[in-house]
């Protein structure tokens, strides 16, 4: 009823969820962050495990949702959560490289809130009606400040290495967001979570964006300039990364 | 799915919507400011009055949430939306004051859904997750600026005369908020819309809440500091106003 629960998105393939042990970790943060007592992540695994014995490769979204009956804001003392396990056909990836703009609209701002994928998304709404069949994706600003993408998480090349936006104000804290930098780590190469502003982004060398469907997507134009794609695929290659 | 909706809460008296027009005026907006293309306000207004014939006094919610079956935050040009009445027996308001404080949960700040009473509301779920026995309402602030009440708008009186935090970063326009507006200006008694500081707060003379079903309600205390109610008194004697 207020946007008020939380979700997940991931890929199935050979009837498992990828990368489940993150997924089950994001999803007891949020009902913990969000107060969701009742909330049982071992019963909604078993359930999806079930599922997927018929499930080979898929696109999935996990909801979890309060379910209350009291008018107004409170939170019910009789409050439980609903789990809704939804599969979609696999869709493959795009192919091509993402041209991306900033969104007018901008990121709703809730330190209390930020990195968690809850559903108070409205901003991403907004953000995703922006896109054009020119552009594949919004970038979504806190004032000067880049968040994030209206589904993915961004990196950046600036003079001091691979940069990602820091999120202690707004946006989510993306599963692929965080393997990208562990994988990272592991390879050695330099990786930093910080505020990146526009002027950063459009001093960029490279970019790319991250989600759990699309992987790494890297970004070959912002607005009218253009940005060259070696760095990312040289990246891609050096972490071995398909998602 | 998303919180991608709107909603407005009212007092049905003499088997009318008290301040209809002002209702019908606040979800058009929302409608048009969330791209609501198939929102009907007059079928939905026709379908209401309908139904009040046989409702003489109650509360009322009106909801009005997007409908489509597509994956992703886009949305579908086969979007419609569904409104849904709610009337719910009429509880009397309190009679007694109110007791505040400040609630840990940030407001949740974006300055293209400032204003509107859409539905992505955690920010005031949790919040109102605070309030406790002691207490009745918490104050929602944007860092050192106080915003709104988890459920209600805030007058106060400060040395400059009566004051209303602005709401353009968040909270909701309330329908009470203007309605007191407009007859503070009738009646000449000196009011002003304007960023107000939580040291603004404490330094002040008196200081109400409104809503719809509340109308305007006496702050006694914030946190352990008293505040007089004579004031808030006098002021609703020379606005007569009810709700």
């Amino acid at each position: 009823m207020f946007g008020d629960g939380f979700f997940t998105t991931g890929v199935i393939e050979g009837n498992q969820l990828l990368n489940a042990v993150y997924h089950k970790e994001r999803l007891l943060k949020s009902a913990k962050m969000l107060l969701f007592v009742t909330y049982d992540g071992e019963a909604l695994f078993d359930a999806l495990n079930r599922l997927l014995i018929s499930v080979e490769k898929a696109s999935i979204r996990i909801t979890v949702t309060r379910t209350q009956f009291e008018r107004g804001y409170a939170i019910s003392s009789a409050q439980d959560c609903l789990a809704t396990i939804q599969v979609f056909p696999w869709v493959a990836t795009p192919e091509s490289d993402c041209q991306v703009f900033y969104a007018e609209t901008p990121v709703s701002v809730n330190s209390k809130l930020a990195g968690l994928k809850h559903l108070n998304r409205l901003d991403n709404v907004l953000a995703a009606s922006e896109i054009t069949q020119k552009n594949q994706e919004a970038l979504l600003c806190d004032n000067e400040l880049i968040v994030c993408g209206s589904r993915t998480n961004l990196f950046i090349a600036s003079d001091k290495g691979w940069v990602t936006p820091l999120l202690k104000r707004a946006g989510i804290e993306g599963i692929t967001r965080r393997l990208v930098l562990q994988s990272m780590v592991a390879c050695d190469i330099p990786v930093k979570e910080k505020d990146i502003s526009r002027l950063e982004m459009e001093n960029a060398k490279a970019a790319f964006l991250t989600n759990s469907l699309v992987g790494i997507w890297p970004i070959s134009r912002l607005g009218n300039k253009k940005l060259a794609t070696d760095l990312v695929q040289q990246l891609q290659f050096q972490l071995n990364f398909i998602r």
